[in-house]
């Protein structure tokens, strides 16, 4: 089961609206203790954009040999025809004698009855194997599925003094190169990347993935209510080539409009609140067009907005080893925190060094 | 040499003025190949308030095995006649026939002095052997030395967007059990413990080693240019039990100082600079007096301060689980920072997990 959550890792950020789902299959005998006992023949995890499902790859690999054999899927395989036909039907036909999983599909449309499918064939089924392990890894499908939102990462990078600015408003290169590859990577493993309307104008970002031999790229999403972001910026010159959605609220002007729609861009009107976007009805927006993993890189208010709002479960804080001062831009704007015990305590995760930086993860 | 280095450490904070050292000594025989070849015989570090000193602890228990032996010792032994006699005359009259050190002592009645006192007795001698590892343990007592100045860590601890307390100024237990034991570990490898008057006022500390074992205690220090602390506080309370040095400027009111005097601290009139102690002259102060490692333990003004002035050498970051936002009390004060070019840029030398918080630590 961990080699199945290590391929199914693989497919993080490029499988959505489904899972990141891997499968691994063991020749027969692996019970019998026969010479091929325990032998991998088949391998897959779910492919870009979803589909082919990991079980449908392994069982190909496998061939005739996943007769009589186990498969081991790291989310119970799918039991309704949608674009490609049943995984259960499939691991049925190809003869498998067991199949272990380590997640009940949350998906109303399996939900139990593809481990139903395949024990009413006569295959033994054992639930739950590493079962912690597969929920973090699918933490963004479960909680689309289960509460119409996507996961939600957020990255801070900062001085070791919270800042992301000088006075003036200098700020690039806090981190080194070990930093920014390690968002690059991040940036790959999310569905899409996220900043506010403020990061934008202040960086004009591309926000695409570089340097790390990248084969997609995460939808670009901007929150920007009055959609004031420059269509004329990097991102809406490339809005062709990669991805991008700029959620704004109903006030948006309809010259915005149409000047980011020429762009090729994708508008996304979300319903406001205080005359700015409801965060949650935007990360709900998301949600309902199959995102599951939204990692937000800033700025300041819109992450404050989000962890103020609870809607953030992770979070990932690069420190520069660099001291700004109070005169610095916050890395976090306001919370408006009462008690003490009122601030958000995330969990740590790890701590990593990168170089001259240090990275900490922490969970909500 | 590396064991000696470990031995050195255990004197860490516990013989300013003096350094700590570590001495080991190996049986006659290892240049010959004899049945004790390598065999240690003696080992010592230098003692509480500096004396005995490492070597002459190694060769007490060592006796007659000295003879013929190798002494390691991770700095030049001591050739002048002070309250002990010198090193380098016990070594000789051990009759050790090599002599492997670390680092030259740069304490001028030394300064190779030492060395060559060992190699005019016909011992064979080998300097700078772990040089780098042994500089860096006796970093304050070599800064003392050279530039009349104790070597300084900074500790700040903070939330992950850099406050230390909320608004309306709560600010206690932001980080665990683990940070704090590391904390009382780190005070006890200081010669003192030092903060500023907002810090001693806000929290009225006492800045002892607590929970850990703790065999001394470090002096305590506060910053406080008008005395304007109560000598009726945790720290005025206790001056008697543990040493408290109150570093003042020369406007400090007759009166507090009458009150302080009273307590059984130490009042140490600082020159001043814009009615504030002027920083340089006060550390200059504390080395005169013969401290060679200070920790500094906040608030955001003097670390700032300290900062800005380039007197930090070691910061220590315990990063805790906790988000308070832009309206919090900032980790630490206005820098004065221009360009990002001119803002400090420690580098990192570890990160470290301490259960639900992360230490990562940088140096100057």
């Amino acid at each position: 089961m961990a080699h199945a959550l290590a391929l199914a890792a693989r497919g993080l950020g490029n499988t959505w609206p489904n899972p990141a789902v891997g499968c691994v299959i063991l020749a027969g005998g692996a019970e019998t203790g026969g010479p091929d006992r325990g032998r991998i023949v088949g391998r897959g995890f779910t492919q870009p954009g979803g589909r082919p499902h990991a079980e449908r790859l392994a069982l190909d690999m496998a061939g005739a040999a996943a007769r009589g054999g186990t498969a081991y899927v790291t989310l119970e395989p799918c039991a309704h025809h949608g674009k490609t036909p049943p995984c259960a039907e499939a691991l049925i036909a190809a003869g498998v004698a067991r199949v272990v999983t380590a997640l009940t599909d949350p998906d109303p449309r399996v939900a139990g009855k593809g481990h139903a499918m395949l024990r009413a064939a006569g295959i033994a089924v054992t639930e739950g194997v590493m079962e912690d392990a597969a929920r973090r890894l699918n933490a963004g499908f479960l909680k689309r599925v289960t509460r119409g939102l996507p996961f939600v990462t957020l990255k801070m990078a900062a001085t070791l003094d919270g800042r992301i600015a000088t006075a003036s408003g200098e700020s690039r290169w806090l981190t080194g190169s070990g930093a920014r590859r390690a968002v690059h990577a991040m940036r790959m493993r999310h569905d899409a990347v996220m900043v506010g309307a403020g990061t934008a104008r202040a960086d004009d970002p591309d926000l695409t993935v570089r340097d790390i031999g990248a084969r997609h790229q995460p939808v670009r999403i901007v929150i920007d209510s009055r959609l004031a972001h420059s269509p004329d910026s990097r991102l809406g010159r490339s809005a062709r080539d990669v991805p991008i959605w700029m959620l704004h609220s109903p006030d948006a002007p309809a010259p915005s409009r149409a000047a980011w729609a020429a762009t090729g861009a994708e508008l996304i009107e979300v319903p406001a609140q205080d005359g700015r976007v409801d965060l949650r009805a935007a990360l709900g927006a998301l949600a309902g067009r199959g995102l599951t993993r939204v990692l937000c890189e800033g700025g300041g208010q819109l992450a404050s907005a989000l962890v103020g709002a609870g809607l953030v479960d992770e979070l990932a804080v690069y420190h520069a080893g660099c001291l700004i001062g109070a005169e610095g831009a916050p890395v976090l704007g306001p919370l408006g925190i009462g008690p003490l015990a009122d601030a958000p305590r995330p969990r740590l995760l790890d701590v990593t060094a990168l170089g001259p930086d240090a990275l900490t993860r922490w969970a909500f």
